[in-house]
């Protein structure tokens, strides 16, 4: 699954990109496809469904006069949040879809890429602000690739006789030592640099101010985790912030979402019930688990700037082959290879999500798109083993509240 | 759809009960038989899957020895809520299904049925207590014909685009004027007489004792609704018992189940979206609306007793080709014709569901059909559109809670 | 406490009770009268209040043209359910009232009790209408004495340290073998006779036609369910309803109400925790578990048509000193004595809560009473320790929703 | 009300925090004493009983070896949220202590109030670290008495008589234009400094880097919320956070909690309803209703760093007479006087609620005092009309969740 987009033309990463989506879902039967198990994971045709209105509702219908619609209720359907685009199907109803088919929504995808290759190449696809919002639809896919599955994992997960997405065997994950890696402190740069493309989010640039710190060498894995479970870290209160002790006591948590015990621990993945590798980076850990672990292990979560500074310094060419992103075909984190900043589970950072200084969201409906959710949230940094590799960055920054499992995160420890 | 069962063979029976569940499936997608809208609807893949369930599980594992499983886990997917059977799916996670595929269960009712078709014939087959659980399973399956077409109806309902179910016109219901028939009183024989197939719980047969009565010869009419709801029904208190008020309260009922008002009242039925019609019956309130409609009208629901004693008396040769069941094919209340005692709606009586006067539920599994649902619910009479006519009789009794509204539910008067 | 209102004046009956109801809030702290610890439990000073804004709506309002009203705001704050009165307080939310206090409280009662003495003796008193409107009152006051009792219980029980509402050694109940009381079959009259008060749901007076049955001699005892319970009572799904099933289920119910497993079996009552006596009627059971106990017995519990019916015949004098009631001081089920057919425990029946054939609720307000409540409740029978002995009779029909269990509620079974 | 510890001894310091805990708390009866109207706001009786238990169980019951415990239940009851110390009442359910009585509760005070005057002078209380647990002590009374006024003006206004804590008439608030006061950038030192008391969240002091900003001479009026409202503001998705959206949907906001529209719009004071005053700062709003009204004027609110670096600079002396404290006896925001930037109301901030870099919470108990809240919270900053004076700093950092506005909340604007 190559996802570069680094060094090929607009309408060609266009393509690759919608042609990825439909090769994702293509394990996923009609049925599955429509089911949302819970209100935070869409269905997959939801999700093949809500990145073409994207294309249509922000492009095809403002900018191409002769557009044909495809089906006048789908802008309500499919609209995610919008306010500004209007009414639309609340969240937790994304499973009442019987119709549209998942045929149908194909016929929708066709039909929208059709009308997008022609305007990609017409004068009006060449304006810039055109081009940078075809960008941001090729972003916005790659984005709902990985929660695609995400949810699909989740919603598999949930039937009782568990059927895999897949059916591989998963390579072996080598042990490799946590060795901290030193970083003078100064004043840093922090945010999107450059020409490339960036979510509103990652700007403005601008400066902090960092002490010295210490940062992992690699994630923590199941391993540590099986050590911070037997020393009760479940149970007790004291490693825990209290909204998280709180949650932890009522969803009943003992271990990572995912893990099974019956005759040693196994993990359902996509590729079915495995057993579960200890030198895995630990995945599907809420905030506050992280958290409380970090606090277990006398040490704590780097920050978002500490992690984009570390990253910079130690990494700077970017996320690359040996990375385990979506690229990989792994679909799971771990695999050969040793230390890695990049890739296998995003990473839970202590900062809170917020406007960097001078933060404006853009005007209209395209504003909607990062800022009104910066609160009560926490900044993941890296990218996972979903993760398309073209879509990762040092200065991306991801975003989950506290309690939230079903994503692929984990963490890094700091000092 | 003909749904008779009397002259026929049980081989004949079993097999055209079988073969009309799947031709009621037929118009529905893999996608819409996946969707559980409520706790209380269950998936049409589903109800495919359970009443095929009761067959392998009652008959052909514990009665055919060399009947081989078809799968292990259909046994926890498809129990409904039989506790002596073992652990099940809880009812309200019916809708994670993706697997098994609509397909998949299509293939595992044609192994039940070619079991079935070798063991009714067999000397096992011919055992007395083995033919009643026979016709038990075919009786159990035409139950769910008409539920599969009710939730069904309510599962396209709550799709923003409200596909149909099929798309024909709907024949428009002559006015009939309402009528009051008189019924002497006396001591009355109540529930199941003779040979026929009849549920546990229209037994014992026992005495009654009842005064004069008379009760309307025809259901309350969606015109009679519309004159109680400008009388300002859904807003004087005074009319609804208090549980029933503080749920049109907080539900905010202010008209049936499914009508819509938008230039003049509609409706949504398997047809899609019609125009109501004013001397349809009315249907798909509850009890609590039909109780607050009686008082409203000066009358009163009559109680099981008299409306079975007044049918009894009024119509002796039972349901016949007059009366507006599932095998008209109209599926939907009203339509041509005048006074009927049964079908179209099925009727609130005043009559909370208890068991007949030395009624206890038979041992095991199957005893737990109807004995366990005795407390909280109404008795419901007669039958309806959706009704297989070789599934109605005098002496049925169904049942619903009584702020249920999704069942095809009306009512006829009584003083 | 002696509540005997029968050979006595209007007047003097008037006041016996107000007085009654004083002297059994006076063990409880201004704060402890102001707690609502759930929905269905009130504070003991809106008890207070309420009782006395039943005779200042219903009487002295409408009827004594000079009465001063002592403070408008009431009409709102100590409203039960009276539509027809207006807005109120939600029932949930009678917690909140700080104030009035429970001194203005008394004041309110001294106010309105003036005004009564004087209106009672009036011509306008006299009036038969009047007369009965307060009987009426007096005996929804002696409803609310046995409220007031079970839920200050109710109230002092959630409190962590348990404080008890009086301090006495109970005494101990002899053990009393069950025997079976034969009744013979027939016709029957139901409901209250004769010139004496009742409410409205006593009525009308009709006939039943009964089969024999067997009913036993006395509750079944704290014993008795000790076996239930060693006999997997609470953990075998095949005893229960299906309703309740799922209740114990969530509610978590392996005892009844107020049980408490410390160094033996121990039990909460208002006199403190006390060791659990094997000889007392068992109580603070709901209809759910009722219901299993007499399945698992092998029994049943009698309809109220038979209760009635054998308690007229076996104890025809109506309740006297040997029964159990509030009269005896006890405040609790058991104590000296042998077979009692009234008294200790409210005896759940298998009758749902319907009216009585030809019923119809009175006009206006006070028709609120009773005929709102008739649909998803049990009724039961016989009346309780906490009942005031002059509120006790044949007739008497009191409900309660199947899962409830602060009331003082037990069983006895019949065949 | 002169709050003033500063040139007074510990035992002084004392003994005036714990009178004016009584004094506050004197207007209010047993009964009000006694509720909880929603799980954040607790009992006035348990805030006088929680402060009491603090002294005991963290000086008296470990340091002062012959102190007899007053009751040992307490702890039990009194315990807020400190695990290391136990299992305790959970928190929603503080409104159920009937017993111990208000007054008992002032004994409990009393009992310990002597044995800490004893303390105090002994050997022990002289000991630094003791002292610091006192001073602690103190400041964590000082907390209370804010919450406590919060707390009563909420459990009255949920009576429906609307009872007042005092009935005084407020001076009006003379109009102040609102100026833009400029700070320059650079880098600055945040947190606490020097010998006085503080909280172990206002440390480690360290170093923030700021670009120049503009920050409003006065908080924003009633005034100016009349015409964010006029403008549509609870009506414009656009201006909100999405999550703030969504619970202004749900809680059906449309002004600020306590305003009344009645001919006119009024307020709900601790002085009763009063006419709303335009001139006086806004309060009772929550971060998200704050961060929309700053969205909707061009403006942001400021980040905690550049609060407390402008108050720093611009009003040097901390806060004093002038500022609209406890102290002043007001109770309520605005009175004369014109710009303000300490007291009021408490100033929401853009930070959300972390632990300064090299944070952490001390061992034991004592060191949930903080940190273990540091999540999903936003910092307000200033202190407010309810607030001790002497408990007012530069550093002081306070905190609720966004959607909270019981408490004392207003707004400042940035640019």
């Amino acid at each position: 699954m190559n996802t570069s987009t680094e060094t090929s033309t607009l309408t060609e990463r266009y393509q690759a990109v919608r042609d990825l989506t439909e090769q994702l879902a293509l394990p996923i039967s009609p049925e599955e496809q429509t089911i949302q198990p819970m209100p935070d994971a869409s269905p997959t045709k939801w999700h093949r469904g809500h990145t073409t209105w994207f294309f249509e509702t922000f492009l095809l219908r403002p900018e191409q006069p002769d557009y044909r619609v495809f089906d006048d209720q789908f802008n309500f359907l499919f609209n995610s949040y919008y306010n500004a685009i209007g009414e639309r199907l609340a969240r937790p109803n994304r499973g009442i879809l019987g119709r549209p088919s998942a045929e149908t929504v194909g016929h929708y995808r066709s039909h929208v890429d059709e009308a997008m290759a022609g305007f990609i190449d017409s004068d009006a696809g060449q304006r810039r602000e055109i081009a940078e919002l075809i960008e941001l639809g090729i972003h916005h896919e790659q984005q709902h690739q990985e929660l695609l599955l995400m949810d699909i994992k989740y919603t598999l997960s949930q039937n009782p006789i568990r059927p895999a997405y897949r059916g591989r065997d998963l390579d072996p994950t080598p042990a490799v030592p946590q060795e901290w890696l030193e970083v003078s402190g100064g004043i840093f740069s922090i945010g999107h640099l450059g020409d490339g493309f960036s979510f509103d989010n990652e700007l403005p640039r601008h400066e902090v101010l960092l002490d010295p710190f210490k940062i992992a060498s690699r994630p923590v894995t199941n391993g540590d985790w099986l050590e911070f479970m037997s020393d009760g870290g479940y149970q007790r209160a004291e490693l825990w912030l209290s909204e998280g002790w709180a949650k932890c006591d009522t969803a009943g948590w003992s271990h990572p979402e995912y893990w099974i015990q019956a005759d040693g621990w196994h993990q359902f993945t996509l590729d079915g019930v495995t057993k579960l590798d200890r030198h895995e980076p630990v995945s599907h850990v809420s905030y506050f688990e992280a958290d409380a672990y970090a606090r277990w292990a006398g040490a704590r979560l780097p920050t978002e700037f500490e992690w984009e500074c570390a990253v910079r310094r130690l990494h700077p060419d970017g996320p690359g082959e040996q990375d385990n992103s979506l690229d990989t075909g792994r679909l799971h984190p771990g695999g050969p290879g040793g230390d890695r900043l990049y890739g296998d589970v995003w990473e839970w950072t202590a900062s809170p999500y917020v406007g960097y200084p001078g933060f404006r969201a853009a005007e209209g409906a395209v504003g909607e798109y990062n800022g009104k959710f910066m609160v009560n949230q926490q900044v993941l940094r890296g990218g996972c083993c979903l993760t398309p590799r073209s879509h990762m960055r040092f200065s991306y920054r991801n975003f989950f509240p506290a309690h939230t499992r079903w994503q692929c995160s984990g963490l890094r420890l700091a000092l």
